[in-house]
């Protein structure tokens, strides 16, 4: 039970207090249920990508209060000594139910849903919506860039434009949603995200001119390198280029200006150097509506940075954790809900199944209290995670290629206007149904007669 | 030389490949000089505020290439055998000049000087970005918020909306900012960030009614605490809350809803229910736009989240990690740039001060391959935070509050048009002095008229 890995302090000053006070009333031992959900998508897009859950689930297993952690809670007074005595004993020993990582999520949709006593599982708010809001934020922008790039490979490159460890996070989301590769090395060593990279415009500016260090590179990194061509005047960067790797270079990259006339200027260049095999990778601030305005020209990859690891304008999910069920003094479970108008939860544990009408996804149905009616084609997305404080799933790097692999399924089975890059409804509703068989209360459109 | 602490694969892969290729054509102990700078400010801001650099420092002397890291490169074949074993030794022997953290900076401004050879320098590229980038943003952010708050404090809320690592990062840099306090509970042990936090909706929804919840909170916390009212009814809230509490409560938060209106209504019934010392505590995406909002209303703190961990519309700073000038054949050092003609940078080594008339900054002054010629009232910039390879300044707790300090004074040096919220010219104009005393290029505004 060592600090040095410990994720115990990853969480709100309140959730401590509030375990405290919870101690104090008895009322920390009730039975709870707490649901990780997004009220809305942001900016009007059609879908969500649920990401960062095997980060979680990780984290969690490290989440303990070691001698490093209680030292300092002690020192600074955040809670009393009963608490303290608690937390060196905490380990949660609840269960953990959750969309698979990868999973498509809508408005209401109960990404994860957490069991335990009321103070084990109060404690796990802020680490959950961390990781999976920011994961999730990178992952739902990724796949909109990955869905307008089609059969071109998309390279996350944004390291440098968010703070280091959500570098690796966002490398890791964004390969989960179908990202090619990462410039990111610690994405790769710690999960397994294939790297790349070749050179920036330092590397020109170093040499004393711009075929040193083309040839430079090429010696070293062979002629299947991808060459930086902007540097001093494309046109001659181009001939450079092809002069000093021949005909077989491996691509050339565009990092500013016009892209797609560029594009254009280079493909032709390039092919009548007779270099018709060499790919062109464009880079510069794209997003998908830049990629989307790229599909007509004849570009081979694109490397996004900023956009996708800033959620392209949306940069957190905006999931929240709420106490949507508990146990009351005769030890019956009570559905709970905040009631003040404008932030509106729905109590009760919450089951879900996503309707496929011919493998074509319909409508998210949310049963609460219990599953709801499903017909044959119905799939369940709850799956357990964590059962008696035990993580059930895998959350290494084969996680990472199975949840690459379930969002790639679960994406294709949305309708069309999932395709849609314009703001607008989710492109499925979502039913919220009763322990009676009506529907309670919609979140979404009902408009899906577009597939 | 562990892996469990090293921060050198938090880097990208090009930076590796780069010395793999300057290795083998010598060029990579070119004596050369990288520059951390902004081309320009985010949405028409005034001004930005310098943060991440005691995070960077610290990172910097974790950079070592481990057994760990070694292996994992040789593995996944990133670089050649040379490389990895020029790697094996590698530590940064070189100086490195920059702004003080918590500085104020505007477009140009040379915040970060790194001098070593190519290869040295290249590879804290990323490192140095991501961190100076994502820390700056948060502290620009945060800033306006702290100057439109004036003498009421901000507690910074947000760590649920971003992930873990940054959630530490983004408290300690809106403390540098001028934030009283945080939620983030590593953020109080790792950076001495005051820490605090009193009860969620869960805790009222926990407890069999709202009184019950009050009781629990101020039998454990005391009637200094802050009871969150906005559960059920507000009004009834307030009331609950006197009753339970008595007059001496601490404070109320208000977290949804018309929260102007509800903040008069709720200081009007604390004041006839004789709790006229009782604290109105505001939260709910707040920003500055709407702190401003607020500013005639009897509001005392406020709480503040997703915006100001997300630099409210602009996560991330855009600076970028520039050669600027390196040494050729014979030894002499050459200055470079980029020609490209959008993405505008200025070759050779920068120094710089802040020009102060009467005490007020009426510009920022950037001399190339020497200092700008200063008049007695200016402010030289550049301070000395690495020599040879060794951190010369402090970088904990105390260096944090260095930072704060540091940014209060800076601030208060800036004309008045920088409390402007609305989107404009930077407060100062940046004017780059070449070696010849006439002013070279100006980026930003002349208009210096206001104050």
């Amino acid at each position: 039970m060592a600090g040095v890995n410990s994720t115990a302090l990853l969480t709100d000053h309140y959730e401590l207090t509030m375990v405290q006070a919870a101690l104090r009333s008895g009322a920390a031992h009730r039975r709870s249920v707490f649901e990780l959900f997004a009220r809305r998508l942001p900016g009007g897009r059609r879908y969500g990508v649920v990401a960062g859950t095997g980060r979680f689930l990780e984290a969690l297993a490290d989440f303990r209060f070691g001698e490093a952690e209680l030292a300092d809670l002690a020192a600074r007074e955040v809670v009393d000594e009963p608490t303290l005595e608690w937390l060196a004993d905490y380990r949660f020993s609840g269960d953990v139910h959750g969309y698979a990582e990868g999973e498509i999520y809508l408005p209401g949709s109960p990404i994860m849903v957490v069991e335990s006593t009321f103070a084990e599982g109060v404690l796990l708010e802020t680490l959950a919506l961390s990781m999976l809001n920011h994961d999730s934020a990178v992952a739902s922008a990724a796949a909109r860039m990955v869905q307008v790039a089609g059969d071109r490979p998309c390279i996350e490159m944004g390291s440098r434009r968010t703070a280091e460890g959500s570098a690796v996070a966002a490398a890791r989301a964004a390969y989960v949603a179908g990202f090619a590769s990462t410039s990111n090395l610690e994405a790769g060593r710690r999960w397994g995200v294939p790297t790349a990279g070749t050179a920036a415009h330092s590397f020109t500016l170093l040499h004393d001119d711009e075929r040193a260090a083309f040839r430079a590179q090429v010696d070293s990194l062979g002629a299947g390198t991808a060459l930086l061509v902007d540097t001093y005047d494309v046109e001659q960067g181009v001939r450079n280029a092809v002069e000093v790797a021949g005909t077989g270079l491996g691509a050339v990259r565009i990092d500013s200006g016009d892209l797609l006339g560029q594009a254009h200027a280079v493909r032709a260049q390039l092919d009548e150097l007779g270099a018709t095999g060499t790919r062109i990778v464009v880079t510069s601030d794209l997003d998908e509506y830049a990629i989307a305005s790229l599909a007509a020209g004849p570009v081979d990859s694109y490397g996004v940075g900023t956009r996708v690891v800033t959620g392209s304008g949306h940069p957190t999910a905006g999931m929240v954790y709420k106490l949507v069920s508990r146990e009351d003094d005769e030890g019956v479970m009570v559905d709970v809900a905040k009631a003040s108008r404008n932030k509106v939860s729905v109590g009760g544990r919450k089951e879900a199944v996503r309707r496929l009408d011919n493998g074509v996804a319909s409508a998210e149905l949310v049963g609460i209290g219990e599953a709801p009616e499903s017909d044959g084609d119905d799939r369940p997305l709850l799956v357990p995670l964590v059962r008696g404080g035990e993580v059930v799933v895998p959350t290494g790097p084969e996680a990472v290629e199975a949840a690459r692999e379930h969002h790639r399924r679960a994406r294709a089975e949305l309708p069309r206007s999932a395709g849609r890059l314009s703001e607008g409804e989710p492109c499925i509703p979502t039913r919220f149904i009763d322990e009676l068989p009506a529907p309670r209360q919609a979140l979404g459109t009902e408009d899906t007669d577009d597939r």
